[in-house]
């Protein structure tokens, strides 16, 4: 009894990430009671987004311009490549405002299982991009297919003069050893350093 | 450097129930690798659905016709009147498919705290509705602010012929005893019934 209109916004909603069936309801009951203030909102900012924001052709980065506006800020070190599974890593880093070199998003992580090879991600550009580089830094996550993603690289970057590197392992910030895995303890031992 | 028309899109999903600002940017980010098969069949529903979608005048149901589906339907019993504090409470009544009577949705609850009072409510045109009624079932939840709304509506109904009723408090069907509240156990053993 929910109706046709409803349900299709709910089965939609349902999709995103985050969003079960039961809070896609919530959320569309929650937009259809605030029409003005967060329903029309919405819409014109996804209509915004969809017609505005492109996908960076040597990053992969998502912005309004292309090249975005990181890979066109002369500031930034562009002998400095840091290689990210999404653009939300990018994000990540970019918070943490630790890093002012450019970025490679590979728009995935390779895996067997689901059928994603070398040639699904951005892989070829950052081949290309790694020969005028002085350094690429692997930040994939320290998943098995980030981690594996990285040594393909790291394979395919052989021939390149450039230094491959990655994130460190080791101790969360403000993170308590009680609560840690076996393999960050053992990783933050190893590369334990002189105080 | 997420770019403001991104961060505009990821805040206002941020304010929908059930997404943080984590999930938001998480949910931003699938809709804008996922154009054409998320991001813009969601602009379209959601266009839609502040288009068509409306508020019936006589029970608060949302639908696409106002008087709603339901209050329309005239194999509904019509002198049996379902109190609901919102929408998402009338759909799930509904998805149990044991009711064929009519609904009332409330649009909240009293709520001295938040500074909701019985005008701010649709009781006004509950009270109107009752004096063609046989039975009221009050159904709010049954929180401290749903049970004050419900008593608060018994006492405005008092002087209808209509039968004032509420829901069966009890052991939750394929709910175990070991983790019930002791108040839902109290209920549960007050209103034992005979096999």
């Amino acid at each position: 009894m929910t109706g046709p209109e409803i349900e299709k916004l709910i089965q939609l909603l349902a999709r995103l990430p985050g969003l079960g069936p039961r809070s896609a309801r919530r959320a569309a009951l929650y937009m259809l009671k605030r029409r003005d203030i967060v329903l029309l909102p919405l819409v014109d900012a996804l209509k915004s987004a969809a017609e505005n924001i492109r996908t960076c052709a040597i990053c992969g980065n998502l912005d309004t311009s292309d090249p975005c506006s990181i890979c066109a800020d002369q500031r930034r070190d562009a002998g400095l490549i840091c290689v990210v599974e999404e653009v939300g890593d990018l994000w990540a880093i970019e918070r943490a405002n630790a890093f002012k070199g450019r970025y490679h998003v590979l728009g995935g992580v390779l895996s067997a299982l689901e059928g994603v090879g070398p040639e699904d991600l951005n892989i070829a550009k950052l081949i290309e991009r790694a020969r005028d580089a002085r350094e690429v830094i692997l930040a994939t996550n320290a998943t098995v297919e980030g981690q594996t993603t990285a040594h393909y690289i790291t394979d395919r970057l052989a021939g390149t003069r450039a230094a491959i590197t990655r994130l460190a392992h080791g101790v969360p910030v403000g993170g308590e050893l009680d609560y840690l895995d076996d393999g960050t303890l053992t990783a933050a031992l190893r590369a334990r350093r002189a105080v």
